[in-house]
This record gives C-alpha cells, sequence and structure tokens, in this order.
C-alpha cells in the first residue's frame, strides 16, 4: 500500500501562552508519490531539503513557552511553504548547489497539487492555530517563525549566528535583538542572513501583517543546532530572550493605555 | 516533548484516477494536548472512536483504483469531519454506550480550536484534492466517502451489510447498488443503514453538491472488515463494483453528447 503524508504537523496544541510557533521547512520527507524528486543523495538531506535543527528549536520553544506549533511535514523541495504561489521560487528547479530533476518542467496541474496539497493545508492550519490560540487566551497572539541557515554560501562564511527578521512591524524583532546582544553569548542581528525584500517574511505577511500582531522570523545558523542536545540547549536560550522581549513590547502599549 | 498530530493524511497522491476517496473517521487518535477525553478504554478504540476497518477498505481502494485518498488523523470523538460545525452533533458528549468527560462543557474557544485544527484543516484538504485531481484528469472527478456501522445499534442487529448513501445526486449510488445487488454476494442497500436525513452526507454536500460531482458514500458493516485481510479482500470486492458503476454513469452523458 503507499505511504501515509501529511503536510502539517502540531505540537503542543494544549498550549496557553498567546504565542504560536511556525517551523514551515521542519521536513525532508519526500513522499514517495513524488519520485524522490530525481534528487541525489546528499541533496535529500541538505539544507536544501529542509531547515536542519529548526523543528528541534521550534519543539522546544513550544516546550518552554506553552506554545503550540505548527510545523510542515514534507521538504520545501516540494513546496516551499515560506513563499506565496505567485513567488518563482515556491517550487525551485534548482537549490544553491542541487539540481532538482523533479521540479523541472512542472505542468500546472502538477504544480496545483504541490499548491493545494502542501501550502494551501499548511497555511490553513496556521491561520486557524492562530484564531484557536487568540481565543483560548482571550487577546492577540505573537508569531514566531523558526528557521535555520547554512554556514557557508555561494562560497562566503557567515559571522552572523542568530537573526531576528521583521515583516512590516519590526518592534518584536528589534527587541529580541536587543536583548540577544545584551546577553552577549550569540552574534545577533537584525535582518541577517536575509530580510525581507529577500521574499522570506511570506508567512510573517500572511498571517500577521493584516491583524497588526507582534512577529518575529528567527534564523539560526545550523552548524549551533545540528545536535538534538546543541539545538535543545538553544531553544532553552532563545525562550528566554523571547520571553523578555515579548514582554518588553507589551509594557509601552500597557502604560500607554 | 509533546506529541506530533495531524488532522489529515493523504494517499496515493501519485494516483491517476478521475476520483477522490475520503475517510472521514480513519483514526482512533487522541493526541495527548486533549487529555484522552476522560474516556474509558473500551470506549477508546471501539466505533465511538474511529469507523473500524474503513482506512484499511480506503487504502485498498486507493491502490485498485489508483485514485488519491485523504484520510482524518484523529478519532471523530474530537470532532466528527462528516459534520459541520453547526452540527449539535459535530463534537459528541456521549456516544451511543460511552460518555466522553472531556467533550463535556466544552467553552467557546476549545470547540473554535477543535473546528479549526480539525476540521477546517481536514476540509480544506478535501477541496484541495478534488481541485488538483480534477486538474491532473482533465475533467470533473468522483467523491466517494468510506465509513463502516455497527452490526448491532441499539440492540438492534442490523441485517444490511453495504449500503450506498447518497445526497442530492443519487447516480452513482444508485448504480452501484444495482451492480452490487446482481453480483449477488452481499446485501447491499441504498440509503441504508443511515440516509442523507440522518445528517450523515455532509462532506458529500459540502465538496460535490455545488459543482455537481457524482458522489457516493459507502457504508460498510465492519464485522466484514475488522482484520487487515478481511478489510483488503472487501476493498478488492468494492473497487470492480465502483468502476462499473462509473462506467455506467458516464455512458449516459457520454451518449447523449
Amino acid at each position: 500500500m503507499t505511504q501515509a503524508w501529511s503536510p502539517v504537523v502540531f505540537y503542543r496544541t494544549g498550549g496557553d501562552a498567546p504565542v504560536v510557533l511556525v517551523c514551515e521547512h521542519a521536513s525532508a520527507a519526500i513522499p514517495e508519490a513524488f519520485g524522490g524528486l530525481g534528487l541525489i543523495a546528499d541533496a535529500a538531506v541538505s539544507h536544501a531539503a529542509w531547515d536542519i535543527g529548526a523543528l528541534d528549536v521550534a519543539r522546544g520553544l513550544a516546550d518552554a513557552l506553552d506554545a503550540p506549533l505548527v510545523a510542515g511535514g514534507v521538504s520545501r523541495l516540494l513546496y516551499d511553504c515560506n513563499r506565496p504561489p505567485t513567488a518563482p521560487d515556491c517550487i525551485l528547479p534548482r537549490s544553491e548547489v542541487f539540481a532538482v530533476p523533479g521540479n523541472a518542467d512542472l505542468d500546472a496541474a502538477a504544480r496545483l497539487q504541490r499548491q493545494t496539497l502542501i501550502h494551501d493545508v499548511f497555511h490553513g492550519a496556521v491561520q486557524g492555530l492562530i484564531a484557536a490560540q487568540a481565543a483560548r487566551t482571550g487577546g492577540p497572539v505573537a508569531l514566531i517563525t523558526v528557521h535555520s541557515f547554512t554556514p557557508v554560501y555561494h562560497g562566503q562564511r557567515r559571522a552572523v549566528e542568530i537573526g531576528f527578521l521583521h515583516d512590516a512591524d519590526p518592534a518584536l524583532s528589534i527587541a529580541a535583538q536587543r536583548i540577544e546582544a545584551a546577553r552577549g553569548r550569540y552574534r545577533a542581528e537584525l535582518n541577517a542572513p536575509y530580510d525581507a525584500t529577500d521574499g522570506v517574511t511570506y508567512s510573517l505577511a500572511r498571517h500577521a501583517g493584516a491583524a497588526g500582531l507582534p512577529t518575529t522570523m528567527i534564523e539560526i545558523r545550523n552548524d549551533l543546532i545540528d545536535t538534538p542536545e546543541s539545538a535543545e540547549a538553544m531553544a532553552a536560550h532563545l525562550a528566554d530572550t523571547l520571553s523578555q522581549a515579548l514582554a518588553a513590547i507589551a509594557a509601552p502599549a500597557g502604560a500607554q493605555r
């Protein structure tokens, strides 16, 4: 019988914090229905296929913050859930270093299938979780997405270790970066190694933009989180930073009322 | 770390038949976030929690027909995906024989969470799969849902073995029942042991009604499919009946053109 697969996985949906965690690139899985995309073995387990360590950090954050998490269930090479269906790079025919033969010359029906079964279901789940968590907690929730990046990109070593990226509303990212810098343990920067102009803040804009929710997209250099133990330690560290940052952006608004 | 769960599972999404299979009550799983709903052990594995054997038959049909299948990933006791959010029985406080303590006195936020995380995601997936399969196959698809029922209900033995239930458009159900009756192996009836007036054709009406897609809801007495082997045999049998029924309802329309 054919293999079961799901585009979306929930964790800690009993969590009571006014926070929703999202991990779009959590999985490297390519269900057999997609024929392995013709990838070579190295590609199928590389950063091209998923964000190494990101799910481990996101799960650790969910537990530390007592917040629900929605994660992707399949490889971003099938469909990159942090890109809209209109983006040329939502289904990549080649990554930085690997060809993706199964994505070359996809017809419109095959593209639509990836969109409806992966993108639409995933973002329906994000939308539903935000609405549910707002109802559970009695107010707006913060949306925090968790990603990782490679230490070397196109031959250049990246010095940044943690990035806090923002879309329209920078407040949570700025607060988190300042706290992280003050703690002094990691080299943390704002809008690095990417920023919104690279088209990487789709999930933030789609789900939080119109609602005006606090958001940040966390990017972690994957050599810091490529074992379960290091990812767990990073999650514990970031949970402290995020808790302080959420408190910091809540305080002034409360004082103004 | 907390348990992962998903409200929806896909099978055989590479299938090329103009058919979409749906199995709303495929799973008895109750993720730990819902605290087991306070069920006694017997209830958690009974027909109250899922349709025994239905997923095995649906997977067998998917393989035999070369058609994709979308199945529920959690127990219908959390949310019955074959009921609209407005139905009083979408979240049951008690089944035929079991109390469901975790469903008693749910507040609005808890009900909304069940709806958005389970119902909305599941039906988004059904809608997406129908659109994708129509695009892949170049025309409208038939929607077939797979269920099972108990041999005894409120003390009454049920003689019917297979039911084909319809919503507004009866053509596929009538054709399937006639073929099944002619084959003579099972006692097959139309609109038994339930019919649309019992509120059981929500998925058919929601996804096929306005589009005018051919539909049928198959109900199988669960003593006929409660082992993997018997379910596989039933799937092989029903695949023949459904193939003939789909051909029968297609032929007159073709002849009229």
